[in-house]
C-alpha cells in the first residue's frame, strides 16, 4: 500500500468584482482567481474534487468573468501530464454545482460522481438567483434534458453517462478522506480533509471560503444561498482546521495560490 | 372626519455601488439614491413610516455612502416646512432598523414606536454582516446601552424614552393602513399600503423593493438576511399591488423619485 498523495491541478483563472469576492465589504474592481482540482491518489482509487471550468461554457454564458485557461489547465490537459487519462479517474466529488467546480466533469466518463443530495437537489430546482451559477448542467446530461436545454455540441459529453452517489452528513468516504458539510455558499456544500502520512492534513474549503482574506475577516462571498449559514461554515472551518491541525487550502485564492504545490508536485 | 392623507418627506440621498443595489447584477459603480419619510394624517392620529438617515451618524460611521442631506430633508426640518413640530407626530412605524430608515426616530419624542417583533430582535443580536446596517441604534437608547456602546452626543436624544408597540403577521394598525410581512431584508420586515379616498391605495415597498428596476428584474438587494425569503417578498408586493390595484412606492430608486409627489404636496 503506497502513500495517499495529493496533486492540486490549476485549472486557469477567472475574473469577477471585489464586491463578489468580500460581500458588500469589497473593495470594487476587478479581481482575477485561480480555480483549481484536487486529485487524490488512494489506494482505493483515484479521486478528483471538483473540476474546475470550461472555457467554451464561460465563454458562452459568462463571458464577463474573462476565462483565461490553456490547453493544460484542462482536466484532459492536467491528467496528461501526469500520464493519466480521465479514465483512470475512478470517483469525482463535487463540493457543489456551480459550472467553476464542476465544468470537468463531462471528461471523467469512468468515474463514480459523489456529492450531496441537497446539491444535486439544487441543482435541479436552483433559486433565481443562482441561475449563472448553476448554468454548467453537463455535470448530468440528463439534467440538460430536464430543463429543456440541449448539450452543448462537445465530443466529451458523447461518452459520458454519469452515475451519482448521494450522501448527506460528514463522511469519511474513504481512509482518511473526510467531506464535511459546510452549507450557505449552496445548499449542499462539502468542504474535504485529507489526511497524509508525512504531514498536517489538508483541509479543502472549496467554495465555504474563497480565500484567506475572507477567513480572516470573517466575510463571505456574495454568491451565496444562505448568508447565515455560510457565516457559520466558515466558523466550522476554522474549527475544523484548529481540531484536526489541518492546513486550509482556499478555492479561490490569488495570495495564496503562488505558495501552493502544484501538480506535477504533490502533497503526501 | 377628514381624508387620511400622505405626503413624503425628502430625506436627502446616499451613494451605494450598483453591486449592492443589484445583487450580483450591477453594473458596478455609484449609484445615488434617495431616501424619505411617510407621513400619513390619519382620522387616528399623524404617522411616520420610517424616519430616514441621520446625517451625523453616516458621516461618522459609513462617510463612504456620500450622505447629501439639507435642513430641510431632516425630520424636524421637512415637519418644520408643513407646520408640524417633532411632537406632533404619534406614532412611528419602522419597515426595519437600518440606519436609513430610523435615525430620525429620536427627533419624534412623543410618538408610540411601531415595529415587527423580530425587527426588534434582529436589530438586538444582528449578524456579523448586519452591523453597519443596524449601526444607528439610537432609536432605542435602552439598546445602545445594552451594546455597551455610548449614546452620541445629541439632543434630541436627551428627551427621548421611546415607547415600542411589537407586532406580527399582516395587520390593519388603523383604518385603511396595512402592515404586510415582507421578510428576506432583514428578520422583520414590514411594508404599508395605506387606502385613499380619491385614488388608488398607495403600497411603499420600504426595503423589501428599493426600485422599479429590481421588481422588474426580479432582483434583490445585496443587503439582505435571507435572499430566498427576498425574492418570495419581491413576488408578494408584486401579487398584493396587483389585489388591491395598489401603486407601488419604491425606497430608494432613482428613476422613480422624480415622479412622486413631496411635500408639502401629498395624496389623499
Amino acid at each position: 500500500m503506497s502513500d495517499t498523495k495529493v496533486y492540486l491541478l490549476d485549472g486557469g483563472s477567472l475574473v469577477i468584482d471585489g464586491f463578489h469576492a468580500f460581500w458588500n465589504r469589497g473593495p470594487a474592481g476587478e479581481l482575477r482567481f485561480p480555480c483549481y482540482a484536487v486529485l487524490i491518489e488512494h489506494k482505493d482509487g483515484r479521486y478528483i474534487f471538483d473540476t474546475g471550468y470550461d472555457h467554451a461554457h464561460v465563454m458562452r454564458v459568462l463571458p464577463f468573468e474573462k476565462p483565461l485557461q490553456t490547453p493544460d489547465q484542462t482536466i484532459p490537459g492536467a491528467l496528461a501530464k501526469l500520464n493519466l487519462r480521465p479514465k483512470d479517474i475512478n470517483f469525482v466529488i463535487n463540493s457543489h454545482y456551480h459550472f467553476d467546480h464542476c465544468g470537468g466533469n463531462k471528461h471523467l466518463t469512468h468515474a463514480c460522481t459523489v456529492c450531496h443530495a441537497k446539491e444535486l437537489e439544487a441543482a435541479r430546482h436552483p433559486q433565481p438567483f443562482e441561475h449563472l451559477g448553476y448554468s454548467d448542467a453537463t455535470f448530468s446530461p440528463e439534467l440538460v434534458k430536464a430543463r429543456g436545454q440541449k448539450l452543448p455540441p462537445d465530443p466529451a459529453l458523447d461518452i459520458y453517462t454519469p452515475k451519482f452517489e448521494t450522501i448527506s452528513g460528514d463522511q469519511e468516504i474513504a481512509k482518511g478522506m473526510w467531506l464535511y458539510e459546510t452549507p450557505g455558499h449552496t445548499a449542499g456544500h462539502y468542504s474535504l480533509m485529507v489526511e497524509l502520512a508525512n504531514r498536517r492534513p489538508l483541509l479543502f474549503t472549496a467554495d465555504a471560503c474563497y480565500s484567506k482574506k475572507n477567513m480572516d475577516m470573517m466575510v463571505i462571498s456574495s454568491f451565496h444561498l444562505d448568508p447565515v449559514a455560510s457565516v457559520q461554515s466558515l466558523v466550522r472551518l476554522k474549527e475544523l482546521a484548529t481540531k484536526h491541525d489541518a492546513e486550509l487550502f482556499y478555492s479561490h485564492d490569488p495570495e495564496s495560490w503562488p505558495g501552493y504545490i502544484k501538480a506535477p508536485g504533490y502533497y503526501s
